[in-house]
């Protein structure tokens, strides 16, 4: 057995209490699926919390009890790896709006034991970071060593840093932005029409029929070319022709073929109205909000923080975190900003990496710079 | 009435003679919508023949006498202004398999009586530029003074200079490259999957009822996304929010609704198989395969070229271009390559620009550098 093969199962932490989102609205209970490694410490400190992309889920290490898949973070997470789980205890939590386990808007409305569909309220990064820390609240965790995430998950490693300062002692932060710029948003709302447009689509209540497929998959090979880079493409692709198309418009370049696959795939894991709800609280999503700027939403954090970014990511550019780290060392954060080159764009934070895994793993470790006793708030 | 407010009318010129593609099929009959703007002179030598983009058509210039709309290169073309048409005999025609007055799928079949649809055969480049010089020989040119085009059109320049030394005598070729990456072939793609994948798509044959409006939508809005800069798109819209949205996932983003609007326009004036057929065209499109190098291709082109690239292009990236540049130039031709400084995107080229303007304007008088007799087919 290698070392990240463990075999892990996702739980589910029910709350009966409503939930009370940001703009008001309350949720009548809150479900989340997820998933732990490592053991928690007598301390109860010792939790490094991991927060998931977009078409992300709780199962982010080992190999899951029932499906027999790997985990997405399973590089990373694991006994003896960066984010070593002999020594932390690692949550990682579906976002709510999600479709694998967590309240979303796949889930049974209570007042119609229906699916909400588009009666599910419009949910935000804050949202999904609050629902997290209900919780850790119930796991007993007193604090955090880290939170660590990339892509959306940075955005919301970024928010548990502005919203919760007093638990988060450090964060780590990948490929990811503080807030979206137009083009950001224009590629999500391409997808977006793409799936409100399916015929299919029905207002979002297609619970009882074929759902949006066609605008799912269309949804999915944009956010595909942006997930790469063209250097990654061109090696990966070239301008391969598989064959010659049994019909005129079929995928012929091989990039054609992954990019359709992809599409499909992503058709049967994943639900339409989630794919809507999250990239919406994506391109909502503004840290700066949170006070009226960067530095003023992350003044309260002590610790210290990992910025990682990567050189070919050209759907999250290296500049916005930079500027993000540029503001914390303003209000004299503890900030060490890389990037990394690589020419996987932004897959990269996903791929393994030896140098992203030695800085995520010096940046747990620090064993040089010592700092304060463990558990409290300002370690650094 | 301004300098470029000339009524113009387009013209239409059937070839009932049979069309002979490049893959070895045949067109039954050939009908080209064109306009030309200025006079031939006695010697049948002041032509310039220009090559319109994607979406473009034969009105390049003037005001159209029966729609009354403004050519899409007004602000180059037209009299006093840098293509001159108080000097110069300026043709421009829709490409085949185009939707505005062109033989395309759209266009009767003969054999069937009703639209091609996707029986009509693929169509590449060399096969638009060919049946352009069916009309050129139709006009009595003798040769050309230029081609210029940008884009899809300066695909066409270039595979002009390569299919027809002998009557191009110059080029002016803006914002493209000789061959797709896999990241410009993703982005067709995608838009093409989204119009087969829509239900009134029918497998092409929709002109009885409501084409695949939807899907062509976000076709253009995908391609809508990529003429535009990061840059201008901030300047554009920023994260601006128009109104609260109606509903939850309606446009509410200025960039959406921006994006929104131009899908929709798109559909009342393109036809979606051209959007096909054309994009393929773009996608197969090499000029290395003819001669099995770009030095080769171009080899016996004996003119000068300018070749203009935009710094915010990413799209067709400069780099692209002067890698063309620099085959030309190891071929011994004469190329001046620019990389002209704009906030615009691949939008640049077909943008007011007095740096693009007075670049073309330069390069087609050449007073300075004298040159051969006019009319011979090795002018420098």
């Amino acid at each position: 057995m290698g070392p990240n093969e463990q075999k892990v199962d996702t739980q589910f932490f029910h709350s009966p209490a409503p939930f009370k989102l940001r703009n008001g609205e309350t949720l009548p209970n809150l479900t989340l699926a997820y998933e732990t490694y490592g053991e928690l410490n007598q301390a109860r400190d010792n939790a490094i919390w991991v927060c998931h992309a977009l078409s992300g889920d709780a199962h982010a290490s080992g190999i899951h009890a029932k499906t027999g898949k790997k985990g997405w973070w399973e590089t990373l997470i694991g006994p003896g790896l960066a984010v070593d789980t002999d020594k932390w205890f690692v949550v990682c939590s579906n976002v709510i709006g999600g479709c694998t386990g967590s309240t979303g808007p796949s889930s049974p409305n209570p007042s119609t034991d229906r699916p909400w569909g588009l009666d599910f309220p419009l949910l935000t990064i804050a949202d999904m970071v609050d629902a997290q820390k209900v919780l850790m609240d119930h796991l007993g965790i007193r604090s955090l060593k880290a939170v660590l995430g990339g892509s959306m998950g940075g955005m919301q490693a970024l928010q548990w840093a502005a919203a919760y300062p007093q638990v988060v002692r450090n964060m780590v932060v990948l490929a990811t932005c503080a807030r979206h710029t137009p083009q950001q948003i224009a590629f999500n709302e391409v997808g977006r029409r793409a799936i409100v447009s399916d015929p299919n689509f029905h207002g979002g209540h297609y619970y009882d029929g074929h759902g949006p497929d066609l605008g799912l998959s269309v949804a999915r090979m944009i956010g595909h070319i942006t997930y790469l880079s063209e250097t990654s493409m061109m090696s990966k692709f070239g301008r391969r022709v598989r064959e010659p198309g049994a019909s005129k418009f079929e995928p012929a370049f091989e990039v054609e073929t992954y990019l359709s696959h992809q599409g499909s795939a992503f058709v049967d894991r994943f639900d339409a109205n989630s794919y809507l709800y999250i990239t919406k609280a994506l391109d909502t999503f503004d840290l700066a909000s949170e006070g009226g700027s960067l530095e003023a939403a992350l003044g309260h954090f002590k610790g210290r923080a990992l910025f990682l970014t990567f050189s070919t990511d050209w759907l999250y550019p290296p500049s916005q975190l930079k500027e993000v780290a540029t503001a914390l060392r303003r209000s004299k954060g503890n900030v060490t900003y890389v990037e990394i080159d690589s020419d996987f764009g932004h897959d990269s934070f996903l791929l393994e990496n030896p140098h992203l895994e030695s800085l995520v793993e010096g940046f747990l470790e620090n064993p040089a710079r010592g700092g304060l006793p463990p558990g409290t708030s300002a370690e650094v």
